[in-house]
């Protein structure tokens, strides 16, 4: 066991601030990591204030994570000291069931240990997410960081981008895929990315007309406003699919005839009541679907990050210290950050 | 031009009565059919009634269409007279666009021509549908019925067949696949009978323990009782696939449980609001879908025709008189049937 410095939160209520935890020695399978940079998520927040109601405190929040290996297991075959590697939002799952076979390890029947707030399957210590400086992790949940990548600006892969890779790549996205994104934040920029890096032409809905440049900076071929009824009309029958990143209950029904004939409309950032409700006549008309979709599995996380390698993809950040955490979620409720924060870890070894 | 026997809805609140309509002499791709049996849906029910509001009267109902070719125009060579063959919901597409491309005519970008109550593609005129001695067809929409298929209980495949068959083979359902059905009607008899042949696992939801010894008669391995909580929280994570047939407003909620990880929910009955609203929650949690299925494909329909002949597949049904068609429309609002009505048109043709 190790103490180390971490940021938590102790109540819905308050502010995080610094808090010491416990990391266990490494394990055979085991990965000791020390955390260079953590990206901040929404779910982070939604936390860290129990706004899901699930939450025990105190809480050290975090999931895109990226750091250097310094230790590893005796059983350890595919880290070593000094390499970079990224965790992301799970540390274990069962391997067991059908959902662990294919590789999708977020729906595993017993429930992924997500990798804070959960429980540690061998001895039930609850789990501490990357506002920390360290962190140990099985091997089989830890990913690969290409060399080439800027290691702050790859810390939001972990979350935004297996988010959205995920149900471009179930879709089978690629050129010829006509791709829309709703939203253009810490995913939606990073849809926008990964949809045309794999030859989507792709569109941006956004209710905010200054948006346009720097979607098509991003990689937007189109913006269309969806408050303009004669925009939406226009976009009739065009997507195999869309994107949905707005994190808040939003009308769907307007994107539903936007999709082409099969298409999906796939929600990554919003859970609740569908409010106003679905119109199922649409749907059943165009043949079309509305889906969720959950992070994405260890393979395709390490699949993203070679891709991102390959292609030269990041997040656009703003790399803050830990000390700021406070006022970077009150800025990320505001929307005022373009596109992701990331905290710099030393900030907080720096710490007395 | 030839005058042939019908019977159609005048308007919205008069019962369906003799009409006279004109047939159309075979253009060169065309083929002239007998009508020897049309089946009963619900659309023909919600058309005569004007539930959609797009109904133009007069209008003669009926797309489950088998009957015997007595002429084919002088380009077709596909058919010839005396064949037995099947005529669905649709009559003609645009045939150039990509849903007709991929075989999805009833998606055509242009408007499939329906087989009631559309515009003829090349004079303009309404078409009507299978309460009728005869329909004069284009070949491309025209299917081969096997003969070894009583021709009566043929008739429903062209329309609840299709409807059922589409998310089933669109789903992959094989062999391993765990399916439901919600609803017990003439689609959801149809979708049990045939996910069975296909070799999946077959559950029945239904709220009347009255109707499990038919549905495992028909071929279900399981029925839930989808009032029975305990039931529905026995089933959870279970089902690939839910084809859901009810055809009025319900909750579906209860239903996204039960689905395995990536599973979907097919709405192929109702069009309308859901009411109550769907909550994302669960389907974000476990990458789930709602997805709406619009009958299926011309290629589609003739695949299914010839995987019923192979199996042995028809519809149960009870056979009426084209006189006795509102009191059918009655009974099937009263969920008094078992499980399709299907017309025989010798009683129209007998008639004065």
């Amino acid at each position: 066991m190790t103490q180390v410095k971490a940021y938590a939160a102790v109540s819905a209520s308050t502010p995080l601030g610094p808090y010491r935890i416990e990391r266990r020695g490494a394990r055979p399978d085991d990965v000791e990591i020390e955390i260079l940079y953590c990206g901040v998520c929404h779910s982070d927040l939604h936390t860290a204030r129990n706004d899901w109601g699930w939450t025990r405190y105190p809480i050290v929040p975090g999931h895109e994570i990226i750091g250097r290996v310094t230790r590893v297991g005796a059983g350890v075959t595919r880290f070593k000291a000094g390499d970079t590697v990224g965790v992301g939002c799970m540390v274990d799952a069962c391997g067991q069931c059908p959902a662990c076979a294919a590789g999708d390890e977020q729906h595993c029947r017993e429930g992924a240990t997500f990798t804070y707030g959960g429980a540690d399957r061998i001895d039930g210590t609850q789990t501490h997410g990357g506002y920390s400086e360290s962190i140990v992790v099985r091997q089989a949940f830890v990913v690969r960081v290409p060399d080439t990548l800027d290691p702050a600006a790859a810390a939001p892969l972990l979350c935004a981008g297996i988010t959205t890779w995920s149900p471009l790549r179930n879709a089978g996205v690629g050129p010829g895929s006509q791709v829309a994104v709703v939203g253009l934040g810490g995913l939606g920029h990073m849809a926008i990315k990964l949809a045309k890096a794999l030859g989507a032409e792709v569109t941006l809905f956004t209710r905010s007309p200054g948006k346009e440049a720097d979607a098509r900076r991003l990689g937007a071929d189109h913006v269309v406003l969806s408050t303009d009824a004669r925009q939406m009309a226009a976009a009739a029958g065009s997507f195999h699919l869309i994107v949905d990143t707005v994190p808040y209950a939003h009308d769907l029904n307007p994107y539903i005839p936007t999709l082409a004939f099969r298409g999906s409309l796939v929600l990554v950032g919003y859970l609740g009541p569908l409010q106003p409700e679905l119109d199922s006549m649409p749907m059943v008309i165009g043949g079309k679907s509305v889906a969720g979709s959950l992070i994405g599995g260890i393979p395709a996380t390490q699949e993203l990050l070679d891709f991102c390698g390959a292609h030269g993809i990041v997040s656009d950040v703003e790399v803050i210290r830990m000390q700021e955490i406070n006022e970077a979620y009150a800025r990320m409720l505001a929307s005022d950050v373009k596109y992701r924060f990331v905290i710099d870890m030393a900030s907080l070894k720096a710490e007395a």
